[in-house]
């Protein structure tokens, strides 16, 4: 009897050990580097696929939250589209209450609207951004205030 | 002993059962819709997460290729970047060899450029395509032929 209890136990942490969990699958593409700029709190890591230029107007790039990791409030005057590919985020313009977004969908920023985003406390946020690059440079506003952070209804 | 037999097995089959293979992880975004269009062999699924227009010039489209799927010779009058997130492809210019593409592969194919791309005989093949839209609609030509197809070296 204790010989099938050690075979059970054995499969049972060989079960556990070859599983695959959803969030720990490798990511497409790799994190990139860690962000040393002063327009965000917590560790974002950036990996930028395609530069903007003349040629091909939007910059691609993925960009990785730890958790509770956010953007400061800006504003990106040729707009943007967001694919969230991984984790949990809120998304949140000026004036609107903020919204939890997931793995799968896509975010259609307007150009010139005020708006931040960032992981939600307790999971990593993953994201595709495709941003036009030829209408000028992201502008950065004040970081988000506790209470917007924490504002979900 | 047969017994033990018997667990370890009942143990294997679990462990089979519950692994889950690279290849079969649920995709980020849905497959979309079967291709109708005449300018591909193979089956093609395609899901449009944002159509380019005046205000966000790049479509953004997921295509999902079934083994052996390709689409015919064409143009993007505007330029095409591919982000690879699954299986793999081959990609081909005019006048240059086919390259094979795998997954976290990027492809920036200039304005203008005669290419092909599809999925190889024994692998599906997925990527996120932006496309910007205001130089001009996608211009097809001739099919792939059997000897372009197979002439990776």
């Amino acid at each position: 009897m204790r010989t099938n209890l050690q075979i059970i136990a054995f499969a049972a942490i060989f079960l556990f050990a070859f599983r695959v969990p959803a969030q720990t699958v490798d990511p497409i593409f790799p994190k990139g580097e860690l962000s040393t700029t002063k327009n965000h709190t917590g560790s974002i890591w950036l990996n930028e696929l395609n530069i903007g230029d003349s040629t091909f107007d939007s910059s691609i790039a993925v960009a990785t939250y730890g958790p509770g990791a956010k953007l400061d409030w800006h504003i990106h005057p040729g707009g943007q589209v967001l694919l969230i590919t991984e984790g949990t985020g809120y998304y949140q313009e000026r004036g609107k209450p903020v919204k939890i977004v997931h793995k799968g969908d896509v975010i259609k920023c307007a150009p010139g609207v005020e708006h931040w985003h960032g992981a939600v406390p307790n999971s990593g946020f993953t994201y595709i951004a495709v941003t036009p690059t030829q209408k000028g440079k992201t502008v950065w506003l004040e970081p988000v205030s506790e209470k917007d952070y924490n504002s979900l209804k």
